[in-house]
């Protein structure tokens, strides 16, 4: 096992693990039920993995996808170095179009591909390029994991004993390659035996809170209880929650952020209550292209999907549903923005801009 | 069927159907998969529909409690008027235990032994006395209708055209006679060619917004729209609410509310986008013993509802739980109480103090 993961060698829970050559993902579909690591031995499982959400998390596909062209590219067999680049594209357009809007499995492909092309056109034949590739994807995934230690560190003095602290959805450890992105403050808090109360909201409605959050937490040997969503104001009113950290899939500019649905809400709930609300975001999900939360589509997901509860029908087959999968969060509300450079606080217009011109 | 229904006489969203000395319930576990009405032709069967959940809500089981003792009643066979009153006592404290905590239930159970009791003392025989208890019974669903129809006249004012009203649980028809509390104004401006549309939260854990407020408005033709609870800030956010009406258990003296957990987050949000938050309470809810929300106790439910759902598993087997089933929503929330006898405003603690006075 990589040195760099320090979260817990012998832990379950890392959602890519790599060793000795050879791949494994934990099956998130079949959380928090049954824990079932699989090896991963062919390009095809690792793009049928993907496919059917065994590994999720945007962070933890772009390494997914990294060692599964490197596993495609070990089986080509005796090629010339221009043979081996047409099969790596090829591959790598195959195993792309496993999740197609997924960023990062696209960034690390094209990663890979480039450098095993620079490699190529230095003259290096397809042994030489393959070991590249290998070294490629172990290099995605340490730098994940350099990331998310650095957004555990920033995160890190926001903890204090006996706090109870409430997240949203799943921005842990099963979303990246170690520790998470939300959760990442906390592993370390814990790791430094500071004593402290977790509240994982379930997150409806596709349940990542439940059946992720609590589980990896609980894992961990951090202390978490499970709440509905709508449980939240009623535990911040009984005084239980001195702090709320969340993820994030997209920064704007102004510090306006997008995130799973009902984070909002939560952040509005913090707000009343005086409880201040933290966003976890790798500098890279800033999108200084972005000016505003108002720039940013929200995808709106299957009706079904709210109108039934796992395989059971919950709601009136014909019923009418609104399902936006995502909401944004004004930058008014977040009290500072975690991120592996340390934690940035308002106005954000500033201060993400100073970030960007530092990268 | 009975004249004062004047809701929809075809609807199958009656939870207690009386015609021609016919008692039917409708199954309220199968909805909103499958709609069935069901037939009750002995006590015990009444016990069991009341006990399995198949008719819920505190008005529909006090209604479905007396007709029950009606109906245990009229095969006692012949006996004197002490030996049907020995009888009829036994039979209503068998009833009573289908669900010792309903009130509702208990105070239905009592009123009809009471009347007996009252006609036996008068030289009443068995005959007279079962006569007498029918039309307790009839009295007691039709009362339950008047206060429903006052609620829903009392309201109607607040419901302008295209206006998108958010309803949080199930304070429906299906909880009571006819029309619902906070229903009430929705079906009435519904009556009237009146357009509006309805959210309806889902309301975890046990999905009474998915599973019947959503069937029974969509069943009357309303638009609905069913939603995750944690979807409601950004619909509010997004301008599409204008009105929030919910139904309440408990209204303390000083006009906080007890109502499903929830119902404090939505009545917080409305606050923050400036949308007025309206509870609808028959005067029988109002209880002056209780001086504030602190003096109401909570009831902690089952963690397995919040880990589960059906026979799914969607949370870790031990993961620690909070499952509070209602919250209080402080009275500085609260726009207005709209009671059978017109909308009370602020301050409750006067405005309540005269409606009891008044009573």
């Amino acid at each position: 096992m990589n040195d760099n993961n320090t979260m817990n060698p012998e832990s379950e829970v890392l959602s890519v693990y790599w060793e000795n050559d050879r791949l494994f993902f934990l099956d998130q579909t079949k959380l928090p039920v049954e824990v079932i690591r699989e090896e991963q031995t062919s390009v095809e499982q690792v793009w049928d993995s993907i496919k059917k959400l065994k590994v999720r998390g945007a962070p933890a596909i772009g390494i997914a996808g990294a060692y599964g062209l490197y596993i495609g590219a070990r089986s080509f067999g005796a090629l010339s170095a221009g043979e081996f680049m047409t099969k790596l594209q090829e591959t790598a357009d195959y195993l792309d179009s496993s999740r197609p809007t997924a960023v990062n499995l696209s960034w690390g492909l094209k990663r890979m591909v480039r450098t095993a092309a620079q490699a190529a056109g230095s003259g290096a034949g397809s042994d030489a390029i393959l070991q590249i590739l290998k070294e490629e994807a172990e290099a995605i995934h340490r730098e994940d994991k350099d990331l998310c230690r650095g957004m555990g560190e920033s995160g890190l003095p926001l903890i204090r004993e006996g706090m109870g602290i409430l997240t949203h959805c799943n921005a842990g450890a099963l979303a990246t390659s170690i520790l998470g992105t939300a959760t990442a403050p906390m592993y370390l808090a814990h790791e430094k035996g500071i004593s402290f109360r977790v509240y994982a909201d379930e997150t409806r409605p596709l349940l990542q809170g439940a059946r992720l959050t609590s589980w990896e937490l609980q894992q961990a040997g951090i202390d978490v209880t499970l709440i509905c969503d709508n449980m939240a104001a009623s535990l911040m009113a009984s005084g239980k929650v001195d702090l709320v950290i969340v993820g994030t899939d997209r920064v704007a500019a102004n510090g306006d952020v997008a995130n799973k649905i009902g984070t909002c809400g939560v952040a509005l709930l913090a707000k009343h209550f005086g409880i201040p609300f933290y966003v976890a975001c790798p500098s890279s999900t800033v999108d200084m292209e972005t000016p505003s939360g108002r720039d940013i589509p929200i995808e709106e997901r299957d009706p079904e999907e709210v109108r039934n509860f796992g395989a059971r029908r919950t709601g009136p087959e014909e019923v009418k549903v609104w399902n936006p999968a995502f909401d944004v969060t004004p930058h008014e509300l977040v009290a500072g923005l975690i991120t592996e450079k340390g934690i940035l606080r308002p106005p954000y217009s500033e201060s993400l801009k100073t970030l960007a011109e530092e990268a």
